[in-house]
């Protein structure tokens, strides 16, 4: 899904990553989180593909609520599972949106 | 590839695309734009990703470096014929990537 109804400024975290060989269980997990990520106070979406690496960006109202969602309990411990079994790289960018544009045919 | 090896603060664009259903010589012409950004003033990488939607994030040291890339006579051409042909709907964003972190390994 493509999220079009947001109004700058807000935050974009850009999660890109390369899975292990060993997934099992990663897409439980994966998706478990977005749906505790939706819950949270600031979430404003996500968006997400992969094919030989996996691009996550989801959206946030305030770096106040990106950080709340990083201390968040169940989240710390989804995170240390991935780095012990799921990922072997990662890059996680915390970005001001400043402009958008849209395009719909 | 994941791009690792930026200092903060540069730029990200993050461009969420939906193919239409025609998507005869779109492959061609987004790997020769790819081809191209490379050569700009200012490129610093890309991440890309596609199943369902397609998420591409390109970086970039400068406001200026996005703009004279989205002004190349070839980019409008391309972005002319991806609105008639290719896309469905697209959200491009302009992000300043204010801080990251990384995991190896």
């Amino acid at each position: 899904m493509i999220i079009d109804n947001l109004k700058t400024p807000y935050y974009a975290v850009v999660f890109s990553t390369i899975l292990t060989d060993n997934v099992e269980g990663y897409e439980a997990i994966a998706n478990k989180m977005e749906l505790l990520a939706k819950k949270q106070p600031g979430y404003l979406g996500v968006e997400s593909a992969r094919n030989s690496i996996g691009v996550t960006v989801s959206y946030w109202s305030s770096l106040e609520a990106i950080t709340a969602w990083k201390n968040n309990v169940e989240h710390i411990e989804a995170r240390e599972l991935g780095r012990s079994k799921w990922y072997k790289k990662y890059r996680l960018r915390i970005c001001k949106v400043e402009r958008e544009y849209g395009f719909e045919n």
